[in-house]
């Protein structure tokens, strides 16, 4: 949008790296009002012990939500943590992507509350997805506008973005496989909480 | 209020920075409190999908207001990035402006509670042209006392707070037009996620 | 509790501020989930107009907590600003502090919706004095350890906390007033926002 | 889970810390929202004092999980002051403590609305003593791997660790207790708010 001249300095990227990290901070902190406290009558308060083991796939919601916000604020850490420099095409790409995270405490929700449903597993599917898609567009413009500090551990093309693509497409991909088995697209989902590293990894190697 | 004798120097002024942050990340962040789970009664819950349909509104407010608050967060960082000193009056501004965005997640549910509705928008409108409002009485105020640190990349007056006024005058001037045409108003608000650059641009090239 | 061999050092004290600052951001931003959008049913939408006219008194509580919550963010900012170390006592303070200030989106809801009651007025000015006391207690606690940094720009004791034993027997004192009248409770807490300057300045020209 | 080839650097450190105090600060201030504010009918609006008798226990709850979330923030702190590496486990464990700490809003909640019932004590019991367990794995880990810093004040095995060990096993003790006696199992509870700095101090002097 306003290309190389117009770039903003080492001191603007960490004040941006700062509010990501609160936007980030904050989303990944509001999942927990997706817990629901039951609310039992007086007369059936013994119940309460049942009640909590309904909680059960709440928690499990939590804990993966918590999860993958946690890896994508460490894909996003890594992407900034070797930025120089900025321009306003990036600081867009960069809120759309905090726009997507801080939609998942709506999408997990959802997700917890049908959590039967292909229709509820796609939304968060589609969430993360596009997130990591957002990632990906970032490093592809990045390496286009030598964005890099000088000391940035990234490897050039084609190997960045690798981990995005994988995230991206794994998570694309879970919303079919959730009309077929819910617990087939937990497998895909729980793999995207391991896979990055060995990604990673080979890129270094190839460098 | 003050003077610039009583001014606060720069180990505080980031300070500021970091508190100015860290409101506008938590309000941008309860914005998605606003989208609704449906609440489907177990008989009904294969209309998920309609459901979801009903909700797309809601989505487009969240994007909306995420995208404005995100560049009042943009125009924000670029004014307090330059700043050496500070006082009284200017920190008394900046709460303000604070107290507006943080006013963003009620304005942004009102109008997405009553889309069709001129007087909702016209709140939402009115929040986002006051906050404009105060952006620029912190720039004109700044420039009169000479806060603006040596390497302030900034233009002096009259360019300085052009953006600021931009945005004021397209939010108040979106009121009247809320009441004729509901579309027509988005336009305008629309193009105010556009419309900075050219006209800080136009300030640059005159200095 | 500890004394001043087990100081904690500069870097230590930037995250306590850090955190503080966290803290106070968070719960100033959390005083908008006070205003409820009203909730009107379809027949009667057109009287959103009215039902708004009906939220100013909410608006003006928001923006009365959001001030006063600013000031003593102010407050503590300039506190912490010039410490150099601390002890475990100044660090039970410290969260005693936040834990008051985190309870105001609680106390200015109860206010806000009992707002002819004194008994919620009382309990909101109860939460601030308690607030404003335990910001003394650190004052003197620092002044008697010597916390101070070697560019503090606090004049020592008498008028060191001045501020605060202001601020705090301000919101005292407007307890029994409100049970004779809120506008003049009102009158009391709004000096408190403009109050501390001169104090400041008073003590700065005596040292 | 990558060995110390792949470990990050003190930039990084920072950044993760930032992070970390973020998710804290957010959680300990969302636990005002556990505090209703009572709802009472116009006619019985009189009655507000007695209602707010009835919250004492809910304050309690708030101040206890307040002082509690606030004592894991200074374990946590002391643990990450010193660190100057990091790798792809102590992110994982760092980021199960967290998700643990953010799940206090809700624990603290069921504890207030059932606090008669040794069940809910349990779950708060539980989430606490279990977010203490991880933080003495990332300590051990730590110290496996030599991630301490050059001016690590830290004491090396066998009493590193040993605060979280204590609050650990306090929680876990407290759990049995709890369906005794919800009293005796509250001073336990109380006893980690001030244990601490005992058990530090003496690590130290054997160093």
């Amino acid at each position: 949008m306003e290309g190389r001249r117009d770039v903003i300095e080492e001191r603007d990227v960490s004040r941006i790296r700062a509010f990501a990290d609160g936007v980030i901070a904050v989303a990944i902190t509001l999942l927990v009002l997706n817990i629901e406290v039951p609310d039992l009558p007086k007369a059936r308060e013994d119940q309460l012990g049942e009640e909590l083991v309904d909680l059960i796939p709440s928690l499990g919601a939590y804990a993966l939500s918590f999860g993958l916000v946690g890896r994508y604020w460490v894909v996003h850490h890594r992407l900034f943590e070797d930025l120089r420099s900025f321009d306003g095409l990036l600081m867009a790409l960069n809120l759309g992507f905090l726009a997507l995270i801080g939609l998942v405490p709506f999408s997990s929700n959802l997700f917890d509350n049908y959590h039967g449903d292909p229709i509820a597993a796609a939304v968060l599917a589609g969430t993360l997805g596009l997130a990591a898609l957002t990632n990906m567009l970032m490093v592809r413009h990045i390496d286009a506008q030598g964005f890099w500090g000088p000391d940035a551990r990234r490897p050039p093309e084609p190997f960045a973005g690798a981990t995005s693509i994988a995230i991206s497409a794994a998570f694309f991909l879970s919303i079919p496989l959730a009309f077929l088995s819910i617990p087939l697209m937990l497998v895909v989902w729980l793999s995207v909480l391991m896979l990055p590293y060995p990604l990673r990894r080979l890129g270094r190697r190839r460098r």
